[in-house]
């Protein structure tokens, strides 16, 4: 007999193959299992498509799901939103047993499915893989309860430290399996930021590339940090895809973008906690910023990134002038560092991908004390 | 029944007790097997003292060793040193097999021990878990085959590759468990090199500190960048543990040095082939830079360095005046990049030890083709 842990693994899994699709929903798996045989699974495959409990309970067919056993990531919905309740489902096909990864975060249906489903006699336990749950679903998680994006920094530098020589040469730092992550991190990710000066530099397009997989685009949205922008880059291509918006604090007109942020002044261009509230406002579940350097600092410095993905290539730069993953003034002392924790290196090919969550405030004081 | 490599493994982790003690002289395990259970295990303990055949045999104490199987991580010695031959107590107990690792990487011996055995009729089987034998005697083949010492670069850096602010400071980036890993390094070289801006900055006293345990001072070598060096650090402090010299290349009197190495100029004060060949001649079989980022520099440039062991904290610095791991001029363009090869990743407490070996030219080209 499997555990349930077990199954809910299988769930994650699933929920796990949407990645990318289902913004803003949240990425959800479904395993129905009786008699410790999985009779359907699903999962929600992308945004405005069916949930995942009803994709799972169409892959049973003409299999008899009464009493079964419904493992499902994410408390199932008890509100009407763009398909009808999930609970209804349930409350018709009469599970034994519903188990439950986390419970909705949001504030406004937090606990509603469960509640309706144990008041119709249907045994609930939530929190089996709760931890795994959550982080799986954080960039959902923090949008849903703070109305910001979630947001990584990413990138790619040496074992010394540098993202570009001191002439700004960076083709490439890392290798072919790395490069390919990042484009299954950029279809991963509502939209991606980068600092004009590395599309002056670099002329990225910034699309979405995975061989013999669509893929989606992110929103591409460049810092203009004064004026540098030309119509000849590569974001500005006529037959670009997917939307090219460019954060200013200037009244400079872009007409070469499909859209124009204006916002209060910053560092690199503008203040990025406004930057982050806009995109919030605009449906950007998640942000990937790239780089470079200054903007990465820009980004640090005003606290507004959730989790670190530096790749790190077996090779050495050398220079006090190179260009290191995060510029600008920098800290003083080093209890003045910023924080990160759970720092995990994963090997992605011949690289190493160095994987961090920068700790809140109070997780900084927690571990000064 | 056990194979030859669980008894091959279990030698080499016998042989790794000796890490620290055994130089110039390689870490050396022994396992004794008969009818499948093991009857004695020994292992070089250190320098001078018996090798790792004779403490295993003298393990066996009144246990019957006729016929037995001899696991020996390398090629039992042929040759008088500062203790008989092992092959003529092995000709004297005669076992029914002897497994070696590895042939005796020292040219002058190569092959005498295993000709003397095969001669004598007892069986020999060479090559078992012979590329971890190597690796894990890396220090002692590249010393007896070329005359040079090992050399390992060492650093802690923030996650985004700083080793210190822009003003200097650096206590601590990493946490206890990487700094108590260090220590471990330190007893585990012949020599610890740094520069003199490190000596005058930070004032380590470069010592091997082990709790609980007892540990070697490796010989300290400072570099004078320029007589940057004085008297009251502690390095040259009268009760120092082990001596400190200093490589120069400037007639200059260090009277508080224990010894004076007068080398041709060189972009850190002296130059770095020409020291370890000096090094290489006075018996230090492995050397630890342990920075700053100009030694690292100067190192890495004159293509001295075998292996990286840069330790990464999660934190973030920031700065582009921040100093990084490897300063200098640095290379000017991605692909002139000095290539590392088998990256790994170590969790070390909440660090990560990131550790890669230097490419040889050879390797270099290969990769490039």
């Amino acid at each position: 007999m499997q555990s349930d842990a077990t199954y809910m693994a299988r769930a994650l899994a699933l929920a796990a193959r949407g990645t990318g699709w289902t913004s803003p929903n949240p990425m959800v798996g479904c395993v129905i299992v009786k008699q410790d045989v999985i009779v359907g699974e699903g999962w929600h495959q992308r945004a405005g498509g069916p949930h995942a409990e009803v994709n799972a309970y169409a892959a049973c067919g003409a299999a008899d799901t009464f009493g079964a056993t419904v493992y499902v990531t994410l408390e199932p919905c008890a509100h009407e939103g763009r398909t009808p309740p999930c609970v209804d489902l349930l409350l018709t096909r009469r599970p034994g047993r519903v188990v439950v990864a986390m419970g909705d975060p949001n504030p406004h249906v937090a606990g509603g499915g469960i509640e309706r489903l144990r008041a119709a006699g249907i045994r609930v336990d939530v929190g089996v893989l709760e931890a795994e749950a959550r982080r799986f679903n954080e960039v959902f998680v923090k949008h849903i309860t703070t109305g910001l994006p979630w947001v990584t920094a990413k990138c790619a530098m040496t074992l010394d430290g540098k993202i570009a020589t001191r002439t700004g040469h960076s083709k490439w730092v890392t290798g072919e399996a790395a490069r390919a992550m990042t484009h299954r991190m950029r279809h991963a990710h509502d939209a991606i930021l980068v600092g004009s000066r590395t599309i002056m530099l670099d002329n990225p397009s910034l699309t979405t590339r995975i061989p013999g997989e669509p893929g989606r685009h992110p929103v591409r949205i460049i810092l203009d940090a004064g004026n540098y922008l030309s119509e000849d880059r590569a974001v500005f291509a006529a037959d670009r895809q997917g939307p090219t918006w460019v954060a200013t604090s200037e009244q400079t007109a872009y007409p070469f973008a499909d859209d124009t942020l204006l916002l209060p002044p910053g560092p690199e261009g503008v203040d990025m906690r406004s930057l982050v509230r806009e995109l919030g406002g605009r449906g950007i579940t998640s942000l990937l910023i790239e780089g470079g350097g200054a903007t990465l600092a820009a980004a640090f410095e005003a606290g507004i990134v959730d989790k670190v993905c530096f790749f790190c290539a077996p090779k050495l730069i050398g220079g006090d002038e190179a260009i290191t993953p995060v510029q600008g003034r920098g800290r003083e002392v080093m209890d003045a560092a910023i924080r990160l924790r759970d720092l995990r290196a994963i090997p992605v090919g011949e690289d190493v991908l160095l994987e961090a969550y920068v700790c809140t405030t109070t997780e900084t004081e927690t571990a000064d004390a």
